[in-house]
């Protein structure tokens, strides 16, 4: 199913140098401690490295000083980069829907679709959308009208676009994401809670991923906004007004509450929240399963419930732990210092 | 696409008056620090009433009682009623799908619309399923056998409502809302995992609205059950049996787990949990990303894994966070008394 | 709508013997403190045991040996194996879509459907799929290229199978899930993010059930891989190269990063997480709401954030309630160490 290439054809592809036998032909790819050898594998340092005596892979990817290798070896400027495209090159073709409009698909007649694109079976789109070439949208993808979506954009099964939300080109929606959902805002008046309208939409930058079951609120007034090339885990939530900005990595189950900012190259750990109307700065950290309550300066690494300094918080973590044992420590010491009170009373008493 | 309007029609739409320059026309809203001259901003009190000097908005809704604004005003007797009037007169229309029966949807001849419902493409509607009158199912809604559906209600598209549920009227699902799926329930016998089947179902109140991508199991016997005005957030789990009264708000990404009781008025925050076979008295309130291990009186303030008094827990963390500092300070403490006990001894050999 | 049974009838299902008047005709189910006359309950020990005397249920499945009750009884060998037979006799009959393929599936030529099986509307399966005998696909689930699926498994409206996946027999997919969507792997390399082409699948194996919108990420180059037997509840995650061995217990909101092992029987608590490349040994339990950051030896039962020894963890929640009280404690003892260094000064002094 999936192709086989020489370790001479792979060094090609990446751009790279063969250091021993280029003729070994591969037919697939696995992790340095599970490659076979037919498989090739990679190492671009640390704990990798460590296992290349006694990985059987026939050929692995090395940055170009690495010390010899028990089997051939391709020398790449930047191995992570060399990853990206021996992983495409070896994975099956990517699946996609056939060419042109389904004949099941219901797409309202002053919709624009561009040059090539793929509309599967049962997909629906509404009245005024603008679909840019090259764009794939899989079976049962439901697009509400008035978006514009981009060029380049893969929309996998059942994602649902509700109305006058735009991505730009090149993103990917995994299955059942849902965008522009309405917000959640309401005022108690009248005994009730009152839904606020929400005028807004979403808009989602180029080159932006969003997981499987993601869901992301459309803006009161303008645009719940998700920056270029930023990637998004399954199952994350994102608030209405919530502006992401570029290269942000948000990991599954992530929680990012109404108005919020995250600055560019933002890191949200899984299953992490950050309250509403707080700033993060360029390139915060927040650890998996924390809470921000505030706003973070640039640079921040922080964890805990609510979230702190990441060291602070491990230093206390360390002291919860000694916990039990002090209070047994201060106790005894309460004992002593009793003793030497009751000493001082009897030597002053002298 | 949305409307204009000036002052003076504003102000006769929320029941209020103007003061000021009631022909000025504004085409839009937005928050008090962002707004433009043409648009319309809210400042109920607080921190918003403090930015009004500075606001370049063109008219402002504020209290009857409120001072002098450097724009016109329109008094309201309550801000936030009035925003909810306003939000939905700037926003654009409400996307419907076409009235009737879209030719697409696949509908059991034995089921039963009421007048004025909309049912879009590739709608699937059970056998001996209920809907009311001017009730809206968006694309790819599917309704299973028997449910009952009220008037007024608004299902977005790919929403699943498995056999036998029960809607109010005026109840909203957003995108993908599941409900009615298998209540979590096994036994282990025989070596495995046996599932208990579910012979119960869900109800759904009057006036509820249920955010994308929530799932609402249905219930062993009778019916897992969510009250009168509810709001529930994106990617909430509600298991089966749990009983929600009214009027409660329920942030993204929590979890409420099966037979749990939250009595009316009940808030709780993003990604908080509640565990099985608990209740919660009326307006109590979880802290986002909680977790309630015990039954909690009426009007308790909880936070902490597991939840505890909120006072008392901002107590404990800062105590926490003191705690490296206390390890050191009785260690100093330690050999201060080991010096007062040695010098005690000396003392008393004299 | 559901059936009725006499307690004599009941007991031959079960396997067990009536004790009291058989003839009793009941007409469902109920836990023992809301069960009526006419409904059977069960009490296999413990507080349900304490309910019995004021339970007014028309019949009691109990274990053998129990104690005379107020009302007829069933005396089973196992109660738990028992209830797994009567709440199915109890529950009306399940859905299913009707035998054979609905008129509005969307079924490749290429596919290959067992015996039995019923394809609902609107059901969408792509080229090269095998689905097995007696296999019920409810509306709108899609199938993906060259899936295969086991014989008795039961798919909800809206499942998604993206392409190239496996599941056995009797495998159940709640509403919404998603089965191998694309797993989240990125390098920085050339200033962005760049996709890691996930070429492998995901393999679901025989007896799994699992919940509402669930996403289960394909693997990099083999499977992702949820073992016989297991149960996921709702909204659960799983990442992508996740090993979950045969017969665990996921419980709602829960994530499983990626290339991480849990072994057979391993328990995850609601909203807990297990961090990547980690191993969970056999029958492993994680308090809900509990973070996992490191390998954890068979039959440990882990609680915090991140996760250590349960008991371990309650000693250290215990000392921080003391905390605050710490502090004072020792700010005490400091004055009183003070004074007596005060004391011994003078002492030392005459």
């Amino acid at each position: 199913m999936s192709e086989s290439y020489t370790v001479a054809e792979l060094a090609t592809a990446v751009g790279g140098t063969v250091r021993g036998d280029g003729a070994i032909r591969l037919v697939g790819m696995a992790e340095i401690d599970q490659a076979e050898p037919d498989q090739l594998t990679w190492a671009g340092g640390g704990k990798y490295t460590k296992l290349i005596p006694t990985s059987k892979a026939g050929a692995i990817l090395v940055p170009r000083d690495a010390d010899p290798t028990p089997m051939p070896a391709i020398l790449c400027a930047h191995v992570d980069s060399a990853l990206v495209v021996v992983m495409k090159m070896f994975a099956p073709p990517q699946v996609t829907p056939a060419m042109g409009v389904h004949s099941t698909a219901v797409v309202d007649a002053t919709a624009r679709l561009g040059t090539d694109v793929a509309i599967g079976p049962l997909v629906v789109i509404g009245p005024g959308v603008v679909i840019g070439d090259h764009t794939h949208l899989h079976s049962g993808v439901h697009v509400g009208s008035e978006c514009k979506i981009g060029s380049h954009c893969v929309l996998w099964d059942h994602v649902v676009i509700r109305e006058r939300c735009v991505l730009g080109d090149r993103v990917t929606l995994d299955a059942h994401v849902v965008i522009g959902s309405d917000g959640y805002g309401y005022t108690f008046a009248d005994g009730a809670h009152q839904r606020l309208i929400h005028g807004g939409n979403v808009e989602i930058h180029d080159d932006v991923d969003i997981g499987a079951g993601c869901t992301i609120d459309r803006a009161k007034f303008r645009s719940t906004s998700i920056g270029r090339g930023t990637k998004l885990d399954n199952l994350v939530h994102v608030g209405h007004n919530v502006q992401i900005g570029a290269h942000c990595l948000i990991m599954a189950g992530a929680c990012i509450a109404g108005s919020t900012i995250l600055e560019e190259g933002v890191i949200i750990g899984g299953q992490a929240s950050v309250r509403d109307h707080v700033t993060l700065g360029r390139g915060v950290q927040v650890v998996g399963m924390s809470t921000v309550w505030s706003n973070l300066a640039a640079g921040m690494v922080v964890s805990g419930i609510p979230a702190r300094d990441h060291r602070e918080h491990l230093g206390e973590l360390a002291a919860l732990r000694r916990g039990p044992g002090l209070l047994a420590r201060v106790k005894e010491l309460t004992q002593r210092v009793e003793q030497l009170e009751a000493s001082a009373d009897h030597l002053d008493s002298r």
